[in-house]
């Protein structure tokens, strides 16, 4: 009876029958089997907006690298460590009608990664050689065929927030991009709290400083607006 | 009544009056605000070992990296991030009448991290420069004055361990080293079992695969027995 209950719940959501794709949380990328290259996400963003587009009764599709929060419960989970698993995964998840890639993928991976640990040896540094990851943003965005009718990007700035993530938008050919300032002093990367500006064909919103759950509930209505009008 | 009770049981402990450092986890090293160098330790091996230390009656002192598993109850714990806050915090913590150093330590940081989030600009790849930690391990173990009665290592190898951890006791100067494979195909980073050797003057013991508690125990009661005696 329960289940029940909950199923006529998300039966009467606005975004029933609607399949979306949500990535979250940080990529590690291995320099040796003990070692590798992380990022300050917590993927608490992303695991909000999940659950936020869930509640409204979306089919949701989590793609999430090892973050610190546990995954929403509800929605599809596929768990991933390196961008390029993301990739694959996002690639396998779609199509979809929607998707928010909220994680911070890694921009590089390293290119030389050593099959056994990396010892010290007297005064000698190790050398990393890097090469870029798949651009997973872009890739979907701009996709001919088979692209969703809503792709939201995320920019973590340190400076120039607005700057740099309008600049991002056209260059992914992302219909949103939702920016913040991560620079250690915001407290934001790894907070309970969010101050986002949503940029989009129609210019800039800055939304006030308030809990990741209500950014992530104000994006799904916007979502859910997007779609359904 | 209940505190009198734990505390008569703390005086009763063999280490009772023992002060014992322990370092555990991982440490962090910054690439730039949000971008780290990391390491799969857990901590479940230096906690267990801080919680069966205190169980036994010792003042334990436990440094910790960012562990993904909360310090022992009854401890002092000192939080650090980097390599060099973890010396900073070993430095301040000592004298001790032993020190436990189980924290997987960066050997190596950044040189040239940056203040500000890295770009990715057009096909250009980032360069890391290196610079060396220094070593905890060596120079605790190396101290004039004020070096700890017994000093404890770990060496985390992916091949030839005995012979990796042998030649490390030697270098370093500790009394003893816990050696353990920790190659991803046996389970035991981030793992909830262990399988070690202990290495000391007397020569090399394998112990058998067990729960870290159990290594942390058994451990524990060879440091009081080496103190006491």
């Amino acid at each position: 009876q329960i289940l029940t209950a909950a199923e006529a719940h998300f039966e009467a959501g606005v975004l029933r029958g609607k399949r979306i794709l949500v990535t979250s949380g940080p990529t590690h990328e291995p320099i040796d089997p003990v070692r590798y290259i992380a990022n300050r996400s917590s993927g608490a963003q992303g695991t909000a907006i999940a659950r936020a587009l869930r509640s409204l009764g979306a089919d949701v599709v989590f793609v999430t690298g090892p973050a610190d929060v546990p995954p929403p419960d509800g929605v599809e989970v596929v768990r991933v460590e390196t961008a390029a698993q993301m990739q694959a995964a996002v690639d396998a998840a779609l199509p979809a009608d929607a998707a928010v890639f909220a994680a911070a993928v890694a921009d590089w991976r390293v290119a030389s990664a050593s099959g056994s640990k990396i010892k010290k040896k007297d005064g000698a540094l190790p050398v990393l050689e890097f090469a870029e990851n798949a651009d997973i943003l872009a890739g979907v965005s701009q996709r001919i065929s088979g692209r969703p009718g809503l792709v939201v990007g995320f920019a973590a700035e340190t400076d120039d927030v607005i700057a740099h993530a309008t600049a991002k938008r056209a260059r992914k050919g992302c219909d949103w991009i939702v920016a913040n300032d991560v620079s250690p002093e915001t407290g934001i990367m790894g907070g309970s709290e969010n101050a986002v500006f949503l940029i989009s064909d129609a210019g800039v919103e800055s939304w006030p400083r308030m809990a990741k759950e209500a950014v992530a509930e104000r994006l799904a209505a916007r979502i859910a607006a997007a779609l359904v009008s």
